[in-house]
């Protein structure tokens, strides 16, 4: 297989660096250390330049001058010390001491997903800050990190998606090392760690790949402007650049899986598809370390092929993201979420979306103009990620706010067992776990003026639409950075705590109750009750044990009679009993 | 199902006419006769306006007036009397009464396929006066036609593909009557008819589309600017328009297949992609009407999904042409091929080209800069049509010359045993069967000046890049169009003859030997001789009978033994007996 970068050697104390150009006649490596000097590099084979040199000590700083004229920051640079504009570094891998030797990754049905920003999760934003607090998580029952993306973008804000080094380690969260520490200590602790990454398109500033080769086609359009080249005139590097990307964090980080972000506006129609390319390295790379990786695909295209094999023309991914289920219920709980989401609002397109997956499955949706998706009936449950709040979801709303800042206790505790008692594999959002209130923003720190206006108009046109009557605040503005900043020691007091708690007891019974771990949705039945309750019926695997979650959306009682066919029912929770009632004082002070 | 244009009653004499016009609010209905009328039409589901009268004559014309301003021909138009610029006609299809009740198609397998240009075929240019050569065809062997595009171009002179009017029969061909008249002469003598049609562009000159509705997107690009909307906001009015018109041919027209322009420029990323939303419509027609209808693809992905099903991630065709077997052949028979495809001259490819099909099949191609393609080893072989030359690489030559004009007479008749004997479906240019030496030119009758210089400039550009030293023909040029007309008189003299009979001799074999009817590419074998020389290996689907095809492209004798594990060897078709060679005196005028 290619190696791209800087490849240090800690064995032979040789690094090799390779460029990928194919339309360059010439290629430099600019050393800057110990001197200062500018070495020719052969051209190989499929516009690959490459050169070996003995004696560069990891740390070493290093440009690339395409033909010979401006130099810029390696492509696949695996870190930037100074940021998107500065010179890449070599580094050694090998002199980080894994202490993960015994991982072997988790079932991804087991799985308990937390999204987490690391910049705002603590006060100091950098991965080792993380470790901490892992404790508390593993306590809570979550098992899983879903890191946003870290790959190297402007200044040191940034949700990640304007990233511009794919395989670098965001210089403010501790490049490389940082994130190995991160992972390990998650490992020590059972927990995976999924890392969010872009393949879709890269960020406006530091974006140096035009100087390199055709990373961009005019073919086709994202919301970000042309898309990446994964199948036109000298796509085979492109291609290689992403495929190589996955198996990087892979193999460097130890990471246990990937969600990639916005699959939809990857495109590819070439007779063997990038992911069927790219599942091929996968499965190779499995049987090679002898464990399994996951992909996990961000789509809006509501299609069963995105967790297909490649075999029946699929995408092959692990899993994929269910908004639908985000939707339908969101609407239910908070009347005004109709304004964003007007295709949602029916009771019955939540029953859809627990027994079929995608509710919008082939009819025509309003928001978009169109029919939309297909049928994701007899899919697995474990192939679906669902969620009451992700970083989309509060921070493209003008006042970044978190779904405990739009419902009340009881439908927060309501969505809740939602999620947890679904046959999905459950995701939240950091901070969600006890009702954290902190806003979270959308924020960057780009270091070119037009570049940060554009940003700005950009985030007010977005809300015109939605004619919300506040304006964000300013996504560059350092304030509305820290105030998205989660507060951690609010889990501990009053309702926070109780929600917290609630958390907890709910992913204990699903890993607990037999009812709650068969994924096959052929077991999952909702039987509606009037206008604003339903009953999630679930069935064991062995189809002995049933279990039946009484959900009530309404602020009133609603009559239900429990079925006769067995024998006699046990009631295991209930969220009405008054150790999981909010109650008077409802500040969480009163409790310190 | 949704009908769309001018659709009259013979039962009722009633006419409903319905646009699609999502965006706009209203439509006028504007009558040209008997008095000149503008009606409102009422807005229905699905952005469709639809208005129904009563005593409407066929032949009536009219137009659309979208939001009652400017007046524009209907874009589902089944008629265009006066071109693309002037007034829709409203057509009764039941006046025409059809002989051809007990036709039935034919097999896929049994197909000589012959690409026709009506325009260029007879001195008329019209679709009745090809009738008269039917029975010439029939001789022959042929017994599918496969027509050029007749949706309505600009003018009279067109290849077709600048149509605007996917509905229409060219007026200049004879309209919607005279294209019937052929079809059913053509059933009459056993005869297959299929049809051209592009669904991935449309014409620059009277396309008045943008006038109606969102029928392009801006995210996808192909070679003829922005590409048709078919998974975007608003795309069902647009699947519906092309899919609609699929089954308009086969129901209104009796055709027995279209051939689709180009499918690689048709992007959809939808759950529920255009392909399979087609094929249902097409099972649904072939279940009600009791026959097969056929679907034959131009794509330029050498990708296996092409005639795989649907619910396997394919597109479902029955068929795609099979380019790589040309290029193969051609460039060994003629080596200033190779200019134009350099990736091909081995007779490897050629070898390949016959057991597998793809001859570029995932490896590094030159002219695409890129690994190319996918195996199609295991796809049989009625499912690829294969030919000497169409009228794309005719007409794409400076000098619009066909085989005949560039080798000789030897390998001429090489090239037809190449494609007549292969497990593919075979197609010929019309006048190939006889080498009818016309150039086959791109022609073209705008009627925009500006549109004009740039169809000029377009084809010089082209050329540039093959520095071929001559000026193409002015596209404009009527005499460029004249000249590209055939002489089917040439076909009953001298060595025009001898190739006629050649041709029909092999079809006659390939219908009579079992070892040519296997299509399983899994019972061809090759066995290359040397560098210029190769044995196809036929095998009968019941493995009793082999037949050997000796091909020598050299001018030199190739030493042969024949395989010894069966009885005896019986020449059965020999190209250099005298009968087939062509002798001096080499003008067919001597045998007049």
């Amino acid at each position: 297989m290619k190696t791209i970068g800087a490849c240090f050697s800690a064995d032979t104390h040789q690094c090799t660096f390779t460029v990928w150009a194919p339309e360059k006649k010439k290629m430099a490596l600019h050393l800057l250390a110990p001197v200062e000097q500018q070495l020719d590099m052969p051209k190989g084979e499929m516009g690959y330049f490459s050169l070996t040199l003995d004696d560069i000590p990891p740390g070493t700083r290093y440009y690339f001058a395409p033909d010979e004229a401006e130099k810029y920051p390696d492509p696949a640079s695996h870190y930037q010390p100074e940021g998107v504009h500065g010179p890449s570094e070599v580094v050694d891998h090998a002199v980080y001491a894994w202490q993960d030797k015994d991982w072997r990754g988790l079932p991804f049905k087991d799985l308990i997903m937390y999204e987490l920003h690391i910049g705002t999760f603590t006060e100091e934003g950098t991965c080792e800050a993380i470790i901490p607090y892992l404790d508390d998580l593993v306590a809570t029952g979550i098992n899983a990190l879903e890191l946003m993306p870290v790959a190297q973008f402007p200044g040191s804000r940034n949700w990640g998606y304007d990233g511009v080094y794919p395989y670098a380690v965001q210089n403010s969260y501790g490049g490389p090392e940082g994130l190995k520490k991160l992972v390990d200590a998650c490992h020590a602790r059972g927990i995976a760690v999924f890392l969010d990454v872009v393949y879709n398109h890269l960020g406006p500033e530091g974006n140096y790949f035009g100087q390199y080769g055709p990373y961009f086609t005019e073919k086709y359009a994202t919301p970000w402007g042309t898309a990446i080249n994964f199948d036109g005139d000298w796509s085979d590097g492109v291609r290689d650049y992403f495929a190589l990307n996955v198996i990087h964090w892979f193999e460097t980080y130890h990471l246990d899986g990937l969600r990639l972000d916005a699959v939809h506006t990857i495109y590819d129609t070439g007779a063997v598809s990038f992911w069927e390319f790219l599942h091929h390295k996968i499965r190779s790379l499995q049987q090679r370390v002898g464990r399994t990786f996951y992909l996990i695909a961000e789509s809006d295209l509501n299609s069963p092929r995105v967790v297909k094999s490649p075999e029946v023309g699929g995408m092959g991914f692990e899993a994929q993201w269910l908004d639908d289920f985000h939707h339908s219920l969101y609407v239910l709980l908070d009347p005004a979420g109709r304004e964003r989401y007007a295709d949602f609002g029916h009771l019955e397109q939540l029953a859809k979306a627990y027994t079929d997956g995608f509710v919008h499955s082939g009819e025509y949706v309003k928001f978009r103009k169109r029919k939309h998706g297909a049928s994701s009936v007899g899919i697995p449950g474990d192939q679906f990620v669902v969620f009451n709040q992700n970083h989309d979801q509060i921070g493209n709303r003008v006042g970044g706010e978190r779904l405990c800042m739009l419902v009340d206790f009881e439908r927060q505790k309501l969505a809740a067992a939602a999620i947890l008692l679904s046959p999905y594999v459950p995701m939240l959002f950091m901070g969600e776990e006890y009702g954290d209130q902190s806003p979270f923003f959308y924020f960057v720190s780009h270091s070119e003026p037009a570049l940060i206006e554009a940003v700005r108009e950009g985030r007010k046109k977005e809300f015109e639409s939605y004619q919300w009557d506040t304006e964000p605040p300013s996504p560059d503005d350092e304030d509305t950075f820290r105030r998205s900043r989660i507060d951690w020691q609010k889990r501990g007091h009053g309702k926070h705590q109780k929600l917290l708690r609630w958390h907890q007891t709910l992913i204990s019974l699903r890993r607990t109750e037999p009812a709650l771990q068969n994924v096959c949705k052929n077991e999952v039945r909702v039987h509606i009750l009037g206008q604003r309750g339903f009953v999630l019926h679930r069935i064991s695997e062995n189809e002995e044990e049933h279990l039946l979650c009484l959900f009530n959306l309404s602020d009133e009682g609603i009559p239900y009679t429990f079925p006769s066919w067995t024998g006699t029912w046990k009631k295991i929770l209930d969220s009405k009993e008054p150790e999981w009632v909010e109650s008077p004082p409802q500040d969480g002070q009163a409790y310190a």
